[in-house]
Protein backbone atom coordinates (compact mmCIF):
# COMPACT_ATOMS: atom_id res chain seq x y z
CA UNK A 1 0.00 0.00 0.00
CA UNK A 2 1.34 3.23 -0.90
CA UNK A 3 2.38 5.80 2.14
CA UNK A 4 2.07 9.43 2.95
CA UNK A 5 4.81 10.99 5.00
CA UNK A 6 3.36 14.15 6.71
CA UNK A 7 1.19 14.58 9.94
CA UNK A 8 -2.47 15.84 9.97
CA UNK A 9 -3.31 19.49 10.18
CA UNK A 10 -0.93 20.30 7.36
CA UNK A 11 -2.61 22.13 4.90
CA UNK A 12 -0.75 20.20 2.19
CA UNK A 13 -0.68 16.94 3.53
CA UNK A 14 -4.50 17.45 3.93
CA UNK A 15 -4.33 18.47 0.19
CA UNK A 16 -3.05 14.82 -0.94
CA UNK A 17 -5.41 12.92 1.66
CA UNK A 18 -8.17 14.71 0.13
CA UNK A 19 -6.90 14.01 -3.79
CA UNK A 20 -6.32 10.68 -2.66
CA UNK A 21 -9.81 9.53 -1.26
CA UNK A 22 -11.36 11.04 -4.00
CA UNK A 23 -9.72 9.32 -6.59
CA UNK A 24 -10.47 6.23 -4.14
CA UNK A 25 -6.88 4.89 -3.23
CA UNK A 26 -6.22 3.56 0.13
CA UNK A 27 -2.82 4.70 1.99
CA UNK A 28 -0.89 4.33 5.06
CA UNK A 29 -0.49 7.80 6.73
CA UNK A 30 3.15 7.58 8.37
CA UNK A 31 4.18 10.59 11.07
CA UNK A 32 6.64 13.18 10.15
CA UNK A 33 6.14 16.58 11.53
CA UNK A 34 6.88 19.93 9.42
CA UNK A 35 10.27 20.78 11.70
CA UNK A 36 13.36 18.76 12.88
CA UNK A 37 13.47 16.06 9.99
CA UNK A 38 15.99 13.34 10.17
CA UNK A 39 18.29 12.93 7.49
CA UNK A 40 16.85 9.75 5.79
CA UNK A 41 13.98 12.22 5.52
CA UNK A 42 15.81 15.24 3.83
CA UNK A 43 17.24 12.63 1.45
CA UNK A 44 13.49 11.85 -0.05
CA UNK A 45 12.01 15.47 0.66
CA UNK A 46 15.20 17.83 -0.63
CA UNK A 47 13.23 20.75 0.42
CA UNK A 48 12.15 19.76 3.98
CA UNK A 49 8.58 19.46 3.36
CA UNK A 50 6.14 17.31 4.04
CA UNK A 51 4.18 15.56 2.13
CA UNK A 52 6.00 12.92 0.07
CA UNK A 53 4.30 10.31 -1.01
CA UNK A 54 5.94 6.98 -1.44
CA UNK A 55 4.84 3.86 -3.58
CA UNK A 56 7.79 1.14 -3.20
CA UNK A 57 11.35 2.62 -3.98
CA UNK A 58 9.33 5.51 -5.77
CA UNK A 59 9.40 8.68 -3.77
CA UNK A 60 8.15 12.43 -4.53
CA UNK A 61 7.82 15.70 -2.22
CA UNK A 62 5.65 18.25 -2.75
CA UNK A 63 1.27 17.97 -2.94
CA UNK A 64 1.34 19.98 -6.36
CA UNK A 65 3.51 17.38 -7.95
CA UNK A 66 1.95 14.35 -5.90
CA UNK A 67 -1.73 15.23 -7.32
CA UNK A 68 -0.33 15.85 -11.39
CA UNK A 69 1.21 12.37 -10.73
CA UNK A 70 -1.46 10.55 -9.28
CA UNK A 71 -3.41 11.75 -12.12
CA UNK A 72 -1.41 9.79 -14.44
CA UNK A 73 -1.40 6.42 -12.13
CA UNK A 74 -5.36 7.01 -11.57
CA UNK A 75 -6.63 8.87 -14.45
CA UNK A 76 -10.27 8.41 -12.39
CA UNK A 77 -12.01 10.41 -11.39
CA UNK A 78 -9.85 13.23 -12.82
CA UNK A 79 -9.00 16.01 -11.05
CA UNK A 80 -7.94 18.28 -13.82
CA UNK A 81 -9.96 19.82 -16.26
CA UNK A 82 -9.86 18.30 -19.84
CA UNK A 83 -10.48 21.80 -21.72
CA UNK A 84 -7.01 23.81 -21.62
CA UNK A 85 -8.15 27.07 -20.45
CA UNK A 86 -10.09 25.51 -17.60
CA UNK A 87 -7.26 23.48 -16.72
CA UNK A 88 -4.68 26.20 -16.76
CA UNK A 89 -6.82 28.26 -14.78
CA UNK A 90 -7.17 25.13 -12.09
CA UNK A 91 -3.32 24.98 -11.97
CA UNK A 92 -3.23 28.71 -11.35
CA UNK A 93 -6.27 29.05 -8.57
CA UNK A 94 -4.24 25.82 -7.11
CA UNK A 95 -0.36 28.17 -7.59
CA UNK A 96 -2.54 30.90 -5.49
CA UNK A 97 -3.97 28.49 -2.85
CA UNK A 98 -0.83 27.25 -1.77
CA UNK A 99 1.09 30.44 -2.19
CA UNK A 100 -1.26 33.69 -1.64
CA UNK A 101 -3.71 31.74 1.01
CA UNK A 102 -1.25 29.87 3.19
CA UNK A 103 0.05 33.43 3.76
CA UNK A 104 -3.08 35.50 4.47
CA UNK A 105 -4.96 32.24 5.71
CA UNK A 106 -2.04 30.51 7.80
CA UNK A 107 -1.17 32.64 10.59
CA UNK A 108 -4.29 32.41 12.81
CA UNK A 109 -3.89 28.59 12.74
CA UNK A 110 -0.20 28.59 13.54
CA UNK A 111 -0.66 31.46 16.30
CA UNK A 112 -3.95 29.77 17.74
CA UNK A 113 -2.95 26.19 17.22
CA UNK A 114 0.73 25.36 16.76
CA UNK A 115 2.05 27.91 19.10
CA UNK A 116 -0.37 27.76 21.64
CA UNK A 117 -2.15 24.19 21.84
CA UNK A 118 1.14 21.71 20.14
CA UNK A 119 4.23 24.57 21.45
CA UNK A 120 2.27 25.86 24.68
CA UNK A 121 3.58 28.95 23.54
CA UNK A 122 2.30 32.88 23.89
CA UNK A 123 0.49 33.82 20.21
CA UNK A 124 1.25 36.67 18.75
CA UNK A 125 -1.66 38.90 17.94
CA UNK A 126 0.07 41.35 15.89
CA UNK A 127 0.66 38.69 13.80
CA UNK A 128 -2.90 37.29 13.75
CA UNK A 129 -4.10 41.24 13.31
CA UNK A 130 -2.02 41.48 10.10
CA UNK A 131 -3.02 38.62 8.30
CA UNK A 132 -6.52 39.40 9.03
CA UNK A 133 -5.92 42.68 7.83
CA UNK A 134 -4.96 41.12 4.54
CA UNK A 135 -7.41 38.49 4.15
CA UNK A 136 -10.98 40.54 2.87
CA UNK A 137 -8.40 41.45 -0.76
CA UNK A 138 -8.17 37.38 -1.51
CA UNK A 139 -11.78 36.63 -0.48
CA UNK A 140 -12.78 39.44 -3.05
CA UNK A 141 -10.69 37.30 -5.34
CA UNK A 142 -12.54 34.39 -4.52
CA UNK A 143 -16.15 35.83 -3.88
CA UNK A 144 -15.37 36.75 -8.39
CA UNK A 145 -13.45 33.60 -9.12
CA UNK A 146 -16.57 31.12 -7.42
CA UNK A 147 -19.47 33.51 -9.14
CA UNK A 148 -22.17 31.27 -9.58
CA UNK A 149 -20.36 27.76 -10.45
CA UNK A 150 -20.49 25.13 -8.02
CA UNK A 151 -16.95 24.20 -8.81
CA UNK A 152 -13.25 26.79 -9.59
CA UNK A 153 -12.56 25.74 -12.95
CA UNK A 154 -14.15 23.07 -15.62
CA UNK A 155 -17.59 22.49 -14.29
CA UNK A 156 -16.48 19.37 -11.66
CA UNK A 157 -13.90 18.92 -8.48
CA UNK A 158 -10.62 19.81 -9.42
CA UNK A 159 -7.16 20.39 -7.39
CA UNK A 160 -8.12 23.77 -7.53
CA UNK A 161 -11.35 23.45 -4.96
CA UNK A 162 -8.95 20.78 -3.23
CA UNK A 163 -6.01 23.21 -2.87
CA UNK A 164 -8.54 26.15 -2.01
CA UNK A 165 -11.11 24.58 0.36
CA UNK A 166 -8.08 22.76 2.49
CA UNK A 167 -6.24 26.07 3.32
CA UNK A 168 -10.15 27.01 4.61
CA UNK A 169 -10.16 24.27 6.92
CA UNK A 170 -6.84 25.39 9.00
CA UNK A 171 -8.67 28.91 9.20
CA UNK A 172 -11.61 26.74 10.66
CA UNK A 173 -9.75 25.36 13.20
CA UNK A 174 -8.49 28.39 14.30
CA UNK A 175 -11.89 29.67 14.89
CA UNK A 176 -12.03 31.77 11.74
CA UNK A 177 -15.21 31.37 9.28
CA UNK A 178 -15.99 33.26 5.74
CA UNK A 179 -18.31 35.98 6.75
CA UNK A 180 -21.85 34.86 4.13
CA UNK A 181 -23.28 38.36 4.48
CA UNK A 182 -20.04 39.63 3.06
CA UNK A 183 -18.62 36.54 0.82
CA UNK A 184 -22.04 34.63 0.62
CA UNK A 185 -20.97 32.69 -2.84
CA UNK A 186 -17.64 31.93 -1.18
CA UNK A 187 -19.17 30.92 1.81
CA UNK A 188 -21.42 28.34 0.62
CA UNK A 189 -18.72 27.24 -1.81
CA UNK A 190 -16.32 26.33 1.09
CA UNK A 191 -19.47 24.82 2.94
CA UNK A 192 -20.11 22.30 -0.22
CA UNK A 193 -16.63 21.37 -1.09
CA UNK A 194 -15.76 20.59 2.91
CA UNK A 195 -19.02 18.34 3.19
CA UNK A 196 -17.65 16.29 0.41
CA UNK A 197 -16.43 12.90 2.55
CA UNK A 198 -13.25 13.23 1.23
CA UNK A 199 -13.10 16.49 3.21
CA UNK A 200 -15.40 15.77 5.87
CA UNK A 201 -13.67 12.26 7.27
CA UNK A 202 -10.14 14.65 7.26
CA UNK A 203 -11.52 17.64 9.07
CA UNK A 204 -13.23 15.40 11.77
CA UNK A 205 -10.49 13.39 12.68
CA UNK A 206 -8.58 16.19 13.15
CA UNK A 207 -11.25 18.02 14.82
CA UNK A 208 -11.26 14.81 17.41
CA UNK A 209 -7.40 15.26 17.81
CA UNK A 210 -7.34 19.21 18.29
CA UNK A 211 -9.89 18.71 20.87
CA UNK A 212 -7.81 16.14 22.66
CA UNK A 213 -5.61 18.83 23.10
CA UNK A 214 -7.64 21.14 24.81
CA UNK B 1 -0.44 36.32 -32.24
CA UNK B 2 -0.30 35.49 -28.74
CA UNK B 3 1.61 38.12 -25.98
CA UNK B 4 3.95 37.01 -23.21
CA UNK B 5 3.63 39.90 -20.67
CA UNK B 6 7.07 40.33 -19.26
CA UNK B 7 10.65 41.53 -19.31
CA UNK B 8 14.17 39.86 -20.19
CA UNK B 9 16.12 38.74 -17.30
CA UNK B 10 13.17 37.38 -15.37
CA UNK B 11 14.31 34.06 -15.15
CA UNK B 12 10.36 33.15 -15.10
CA UNK B 13 9.62 35.13 -18.34
CA UNK B 14 12.85 33.79 -19.78
CA UNK B 15 11.54 29.93 -18.61
CA UNK B 16 8.27 30.74 -20.51
CA UNK B 17 10.13 32.07 -23.65
CA UNK B 18 12.32 29.12 -23.79
CA UNK B 19 9.07 26.78 -23.60
CA UNK B 20 7.74 28.62 -26.58
CA UNK B 21 10.62 28.49 -28.86
CA UNK B 22 11.27 24.98 -28.21
CA UNK B 23 7.56 24.06 -28.93
CA UNK B 24 7.77 27.08 -32.07
CA UNK B 25 5.29 29.18 -30.81
CA UNK B 26 5.39 32.98 -32.18
CA UNK B 27 4.86 35.29 -29.50
CA UNK B 28 5.17 39.14 -28.84
CA UNK B 29 6.97 40.18 -25.58
CA UNK B 30 4.84 43.14 -24.02
CA UNK B 31 7.09 44.84 -21.65
CA UNK B 32 5.82 44.77 -18.01
CA UNK B 33 8.59 45.12 -14.62
CA UNK B 34 8.31 42.97 -12.06
CA UNK B 35 7.39 45.49 -9.38
CA UNK B 36 4.82 49.34 -9.87
CA UNK B 37 2.32 46.91 -11.96
CA UNK B 38 -1.21 48.70 -12.83
CA UNK B 39 -4.41 47.84 -11.57
CA UNK B 40 -4.92 46.56 -15.36
CA UNK B 41 -2.31 44.10 -15.33
CA UNK B 42 -3.09 42.58 -11.78
CA UNK B 43 -6.70 42.59 -12.80
CA UNK B 44 -4.57 39.49 -15.12
CA UNK B 45 -1.99 38.52 -12.66
CA UNK B 46 -3.98 38.46 -9.12
CA UNK B 47 -0.32 37.55 -7.64
CA UNK B 48 1.03 40.60 -9.07
CA UNK B 49 3.91 38.79 -10.77
CA UNK B 50 5.47 38.01 -14.06
CA UNK B 51 5.26 36.54 -16.69
CA UNK B 52 1.52 36.23 -18.02
CA UNK B 53 0.43 34.81 -21.22
CA UNK B 54 -2.31 36.20 -23.56
CA UNK B 55 -4.17 34.42 -26.10
CA UNK B 56 -6.79 36.46 -27.40
CA UNK B 57 -9.30 36.88 -24.63
CA UNK B 58 -7.43 34.12 -22.16
CA UNK B 59 -5.04 34.83 -19.97
CA UNK B 60 -2.85 33.39 -17.31
CA UNK B 61 0.13 33.62 -15.39
CA UNK B 62 2.71 31.87 -14.05
CA UNK B 63 5.13 29.94 -15.56
CA UNK B 64 4.32 26.74 -14.69
CA UNK B 65 1.17 26.89 -15.01
CA UNK B 66 1.84 28.47 -18.65
CA UNK B 67 4.06 25.93 -19.68
CA UNK B 68 1.61 23.36 -18.60
CA UNK B 69 -0.87 25.11 -20.54
CA UNK B 70 0.94 24.95 -23.63
CA UNK B 71 1.47 21.30 -23.29
CA UNK B 72 -2.24 20.92 -23.45
CA UNK B 73 -2.60 22.92 -26.90
CA UNK B 74 1.14 22.63 -28.74
CA UNK B 75 1.74 19.02 -27.12
CA UNK B 76 4.37 18.85 -29.97
CA UNK B 77 7.60 17.96 -28.86
CA UNK B 78 6.30 17.58 -25.56
CA UNK B 79 8.44 19.06 -22.85
CA UNK B 80 6.88 16.66 -19.79
CA UNK B 81 7.71 12.98 -19.87
CA UNK B 82 5.25 10.55 -20.54
CA UNK B 83 6.22 7.55 -17.84
CA UNK B 84 4.59 8.41 -14.55
CA UNK B 85 7.59 8.46 -12.21
CA UNK B 86 9.64 10.81 -14.39
CA UNK B 87 6.82 13.39 -15.06
CA UNK B 88 6.46 13.12 -11.30
CA UNK B 89 10.20 14.22 -10.82
CA UNK B 90 10.21 16.91 -13.59
CA UNK B 91 7.61 18.56 -11.57
CA UNK B 92 9.48 18.34 -8.67
CA UNK B 93 12.88 19.82 -10.36
CA UNK B 94 10.45 22.17 -11.79
CA UNK B 95 9.33 23.47 -8.36
CA UNK B 96 12.74 22.88 -6.28
CA UNK B 97 14.22 24.98 -9.07
CA UNK B 98 11.47 27.74 -9.17
CA UNK B 99 11.56 28.30 -5.29
CA UNK B 100 15.43 26.80 -3.76
CA UNK B 101 17.32 27.80 -6.41
CA UNK B 102 15.75 30.90 -7.19
CA UNK B 103 16.63 31.59 -3.47
CA UNK B 104 20.25 30.77 -3.41
CA UNK B 105 21.14 31.28 -7.14
CA UNK B 106 18.79 35.13 -7.47
CA UNK B 107 20.67 36.95 -4.73
CA UNK B 108 24.01 37.96 -6.79
CA UNK B 109 22.00 38.96 -9.98
CA UNK B 110 19.44 40.95 -7.81
CA UNK B 111 22.36 42.85 -6.25
CA UNK B 112 25.24 43.31 -8.77
CA UNK B 113 22.52 43.35 -11.87
CA UNK B 114 19.04 44.81 -10.65
CA UNK B 115 20.06 47.14 -7.62
CA UNK B 116 23.50 48.18 -9.56
CA UNK B 117 22.74 48.24 -13.15
CA UNK B 118 18.95 49.02 -13.42
CA UNK B 119 18.42 50.81 -9.86
CA UNK B 120 22.04 52.66 -9.92
CA UNK B 121 22.73 52.04 -5.79
CA UNK B 122 24.87 50.26 -3.54
CA UNK B 123 24.80 46.47 -3.89
CA UNK B 124 24.69 44.56 -0.74
CA UNK B 125 27.46 42.50 -0.06
CA UNK B 126 26.33 40.58 3.17
CA UNK B 127 23.00 39.44 1.24
CA UNK B 128 25.63 37.99 -1.62
CA UNK B 129 27.61 36.38 0.87
CA UNK B 130 24.92 34.33 2.13
CA UNK B 131 23.71 33.33 -0.72
CA UNK B 132 26.77 32.35 -2.24
CA UNK B 133 27.10 29.97 1.01
CA UNK B 134 24.16 28.58 1.05
CA UNK B 135 25.04 27.43 -2.86
CA UNK B 136 27.01 24.76 -2.72
CA UNK B 137 24.74 22.00 -0.96
CA UNK B 138 22.01 22.87 -4.42
CA UNK B 139 24.79 22.06 -6.64
CA UNK B 140 25.85 19.13 -4.59
CA UNK B 141 21.94 18.18 -4.86
CA UNK B 142 21.87 19.43 -8.91
CA UNK B 143 25.41 17.07 -9.62
CA UNK B 144 23.68 14.11 -8.00
CA UNK B 145 20.53 14.87 -9.99
CA UNK B 146 21.89 15.27 -13.44
CA UNK B 147 24.44 11.97 -12.76
CA UNK B 148 25.52 10.55 -16.39
CA UNK B 149 21.98 11.53 -17.72
CA UNK B 150 21.86 13.72 -20.64
CA UNK B 151 18.54 15.58 -19.46
CA UNK B 152 17.12 15.42 -15.75
CA UNK B 153 13.99 13.07 -15.97
CA UNK B 154 12.76 11.19 -19.20
CA UNK B 155 15.56 10.99 -21.35
CA UNK B 156 14.82 14.40 -22.92
CA UNK B 157 14.30 18.19 -22.61
CA UNK B 158 11.53 18.89 -20.21
CA UNK B 159 10.56 21.57 -18.11
CA UNK B 160 12.52 20.05 -15.46
CA UNK B 161 15.64 21.06 -17.61
CA UNK B 162 14.21 24.83 -18.58
CA UNK B 163 13.38 25.80 -14.92
CA UNK B 164 16.92 24.51 -13.71
CA UNK B 165 18.47 25.73 -16.22
CA UNK B 166 17.35 29.38 -16.80
CA UNK B 167 18.47 30.47 -13.10
CA UNK B 168 21.93 29.64 -14.12
CA UNK B 169 21.62 32.34 -16.73
CA UNK B 170 20.85 34.85 -13.93
CA UNK B 171 23.78 33.78 -12.02
CA UNK B 172 25.71 33.72 -15.45
CA UNK B 173 24.47 37.05 -16.14
CA UNK B 174 25.68 38.31 -12.36
CA UNK B 175 29.05 36.58 -12.96
CA UNK B 176 28.91 33.08 -11.40
CA UNK B 177 29.68 29.71 -13.28
CA UNK B 178 29.34 26.34 -11.52
CA UNK B 179 32.79 25.28 -11.01
CA UNK B 180 33.33 22.28 -12.97
CA UNK B 181 36.13 21.06 -11.17
CA UNK B 182 33.81 20.19 -8.41
CA UNK B 183 31.09 19.68 -10.33
CA UNK B 184 31.76 18.51 -13.56
CA UNK B 185 28.62 17.03 -14.37
CA UNK B 186 26.19 19.73 -13.47
CA UNK B 187 29.33 22.43 -15.13
CA UNK B 188 28.82 20.25 -18.69
CA UNK B 189 24.77 19.75 -18.22
CA UNK B 190 24.48 23.42 -17.74
CA UNK B 191 26.39 24.47 -20.52
CA UNK B 192 24.40 21.81 -23.06
CA UNK B 193 21.13 23.58 -22.01
CA UNK B 194 22.49 27.00 -22.59
CA UNK B 195 23.76 26.05 -25.49
CA UNK B 196 20.23 24.83 -27.25
CA UNK B 197 18.90 27.33 -29.91
CA UNK B 198 15.66 28.28 -27.42
CA UNK B 199 18.00 29.14 -24.45
CA UNK B 200 21.14 30.65 -26.55
CA UNK B 201 19.01 33.16 -28.30
CA UNK B 202 17.59 34.59 -25.12
CA UNK B 203 21.19 34.91 -23.67
CA UNK B 204 22.59 36.48 -26.22
CA UNK B 205 20.00 39.15 -26.24
CA UNK B 206 20.08 39.43 -22.66
CA UNK B 207 23.72 39.99 -22.55
CA UNK B 208 23.62 42.61 -25.53
CA UNK B 209 20.95 44.47 -23.62
CA UNK B 210 22.98 44.32 -19.95
CA UNK B 211 26.33 45.22 -21.98
CA UNK B 212 24.47 48.47 -23.05
CA UNK B 213 23.56 49.26 -19.48
CA UNK B 214 27.63 49.79 -19.01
Amino acid sequence: MPTVHGVNASPFVRKVRVALAEKGIAYDLVPVMPMGQTQEFLAISPLGKIPVYQDGDFTLPDSSCIIAYLEKTTPEPPLYPGDAHAFGKALFYEEYADTRLAEVLGPPFTQRVVTVKIMKGEPDQAVIDEALANTPPVLDYLESAIGDEEFLAGGRLSVADIAVATMFVNWGHAGETVDARRWPKLAAYIDRIHARPSFKAVIEEEQAQLRAMG
